[in-house]
């Protein structure tokens, strides 16, 4: 654990005056927001509030603001490079307690909601009337931790990712404004698309407090297969095939053979130990019946097996909640140690060589790195299983990410397709963007020009 | 005609140096492109340049911003608020002459193309590949031009607007650097949104000169039908359902009484002079089958009458033709007038609302003002043929777009929904958009610090 920090005393006792109990500096709750999935090491605020509106948020900003103190914002803390780590110290903005639902819209297939819902609690609220909300990163995040780092997962391929499914933003300023990004219709041509700018930007803009969503209806029919493959690249190849034939396949999830076993442990399933394609269909009865045969047939030409299905709800909570396992389940490979996960994402005409290269490199690695990913957008991860204080270990697992990031770089690709930058991947951005990384640098500037929003990530001012 | 100004002789000569007779001062070319399709009054640049790459944009932008002399980036001149009017003088950029279809991506359904190629232009270059680019504003625009207007049209429903389907850009900056936006991977959370900022930025925040967009594989069945309404009111409901049911309709077009009789008019057809829905249907055999089914129903539900449908290539073409040729057919209600075009869009559950309070406006009006628009995404379009040197017929539209303005901000609407901003928007942003103005301003004094850039136009810096 870093250094603890004292909070300014008066900045503390403004914030109790503002918040009574729900601003902390209790030991047990700032370790607990200065972590995140990574395996990077504890970084704790030096307090956590806990505000409940927008105009709380506000406040506690120009609080800080006055007393030069970093804000970090904070959902679930389920991201994956760094993202909420105090590492300069400040005050968390834990946004959990925001977890109204607003507003839903349904003739618009849209709602509104605070900052801290959930997507499980989303999605549960609007089942009654036939709604989704389609955004699915495994993990159940928050709305805003989702916007912050433009999260997408195993829908995208058909739903996008959270760049194509905000509407609006309600968002508090550095200097404390408050401002909607946009107004709630389908498209407007009015002005710079603020939306997006906040979208993935990772609490260094601006305090994200409510979010406007699209829904989706809930397909007539869903239906999920699992079908394995002599080799990844039969897997691959499927998949382009299927996208060029403009099928609007939901899901399509390819797992390497190392992480079939990771699962089959961990989640008690006995599928074949090959290269395997999850796959899910939406639509009417007819068109998941013609788009599977056609995708079927597809896999049969690229060295596939017979698909085994899963129509029944149970069934497919059962598959997809494997597929979200995998992560957990990859670590049991390992007992004891933590994760480098890795997130390239290149043109899937390339896709194949990316993994293949990639292959080469885990076989000749010291320690087993199963490999997964969202085929169908081109990124893949893999699970890099280091022992935590092993410095050997995490040299290797550097080194070998570093390759992979320079692979997708040479490929067109780019060092993060889901998880986002936090501090992990700074270093990176530079080789990925060139000169426009110092445009992102002045928007940083512009929004924040005293550098007090979750400083120390993204880019430096 | 604005007064001429004088462009600067060293900077003409060293334009002369660089470009030779691709820069002109001559007054036939200057008055072309003084003039979108709005009813503005003419405002010609000082100078035209040419150029045919990328470091020629730069160069031509290093030469102006030396001598302080505004740039204006050109397409086709198609816009609808005066986006390429010379407001203030200075250098058109006329980027027609860069149309090269730089690299077509069919594995990634992808293509990179300078700025100039028009979108009809790329649709030919890719139909033997079975890609298409569905995005159509009905202008055979340039798609640097859609790009910075994020632009959208009638398959909006479906493939969404240039937002969604923009991958990257290559953008000479004020300052003459040269960026590109983004990696040519589907998905990416590597930074701040560049791509996105710079889709709808009008050319006042760089100069777009490579567009890197999305391809659609060509669906194997596309149909087309019309139907026609007791009212207008059943027309959009119709559409509101089929949207809520999750049906992925291609195109959903509603048509007033006048426009279907100017229609009729112009393009020698014989559709019934009712409202009317122009719908097409995207996808296999069956599922083209399948939605058609499923919306007759609900159009028969609002008062629709039987789909008469168009299957054949040529049909539907004419069918769309004549859509596209709506606003011309409208100017022929009324000989001798121009048309002052409105733009807004609103929630879909707000829209027939909207329109009808509207209809009132228009039954008021002393003439005639066909209604038309892309009802699946809330927007829609009322022709107003004014008399161009009528000062009252141009007070009285201006009225008309006022209060609809403010009607469609009322129910959370957007004052512009694909036409822009130029500078006939510009006036509407700060109850649009609220402090956030202020942010975008913010913007573009960090991108373009001394104005150079197509100044006058979206937002005063």
């Amino acid at each position: 654990m870093n250094q603890a920090r004292e909070l300014n005393t008066t900045l503390f006792g403004s914030l109790r005056a503002l918040l009574g109990e729900r601003v902390t500096t209790s030991r047990g709750v700032r370790e607990h927001h200065g972590k995140d999935e990574s395996y990077y090491p504890y970084a704790p605020p030096d307090a956590v509030a806990f505000p409940r509106s927008t105009e709380e948020v506000r406040d506690i900003t120009n609080l800080c603001r006055m007393h030069s103190t970093p804000i970090i914002p904070f959902g679930v803390g389920t991201s994956l490079e760094g993202h909420v780590l105090a590492i300069h110290g400040g005050v968390c903005m834990d946004l959990s307690q925001m977890n109204e639902i607003l507003a839903v819209h349904e003739a618009d297939l849209d709602c509104t909601v605070q900052a801290g819902v959930t997507r499980k609690q989303l999605n549960e609220h609007i089942r009654h009337s036939g709604l989704m909300f389609p955004i699915d990163p495994g993990a159940d995040a928050t709305l805003g931790g989702m916007v912050a780092t433009r999260a997408s997962g195993t829908n995208a391929v058909r739903y996008g990712t959270m760049r194509e499914n905000v509407i609006a933003l309600t968002v508090v300023l550095a200097d404390g404004r408050i401002i909607k990004t946009a107004r709630r219709s389908r498209k407007s041509s009015a002005g710079y698309d603020l939306t997006r700018l906040f979208v993935g930007s990772e609490g260094t803009l601006g305090i994200i407090t409510e979010v406007t969503v699209r829904l989706y209806a809930i397909p007539e029919a869903m239906s999920a297969a699992v079908c394995s493959f002599r080799n990844i690249a039969g897997a691959v190849d499927t998949v382009i095939e299927t996208l060029q034939s403009g099928i609007p396949i939901a899901r399509c999830e390819a797992l390497c053979a190392t992480t079939m076993r990771a699962i089959n442990a961990y989640s008690k399933t006995n599928y074949p130990e090959q290269p395997m394609l999850f796959l899910e269909f939406h639509g009417t009865h007819g068109s998941v019946e013609e788009q599977a045969r056609l995708v079927q047939e597809f896999a049969r030409a690229n060295g596939g097996m017979e698909f085994q299905w899963a129509t029944r709800a149970e069934e497919r909570s059962r598959l997809w909640q494997a597929r979200h396992d995998a992560y957990f389940a990859c670590l049991q490979l390992r007992p004891g140690t933590r994760c480098v996960s890795t997130d390239v994402c290149v043109p899937i005409s390339r896709l194949t060589e990316c993994i293949v290269e990639t292959t080469r490199d885990i076989d000749r690695a010291s320690m087993p790195i199963p490999l997964f990913g969202h085929v169908g957008d081109g990124n893949f991860h893999c699970v890099i299983l280091v022992r935590p204080d092993n410095e050997a270990d995490l040299a290797e697992a550097r080194a070998l990410n570093a390759r992979l990031v320079n692979r997708a770089l040479d490929m067109e690709g780019t060092c993060t397709g889901e998880h986002g930058v936090g501090f992990g991947k700074m270093k990176w951005l530079a080789a990925e963007h060139g000169e426009a990384l110092s445009l992102m640098a002045a928007i940083k500037r512009a929004f924040d020009p005293e550098g007090l929003l979750n400083p120390g990530k993204m880019v430096a001012p």
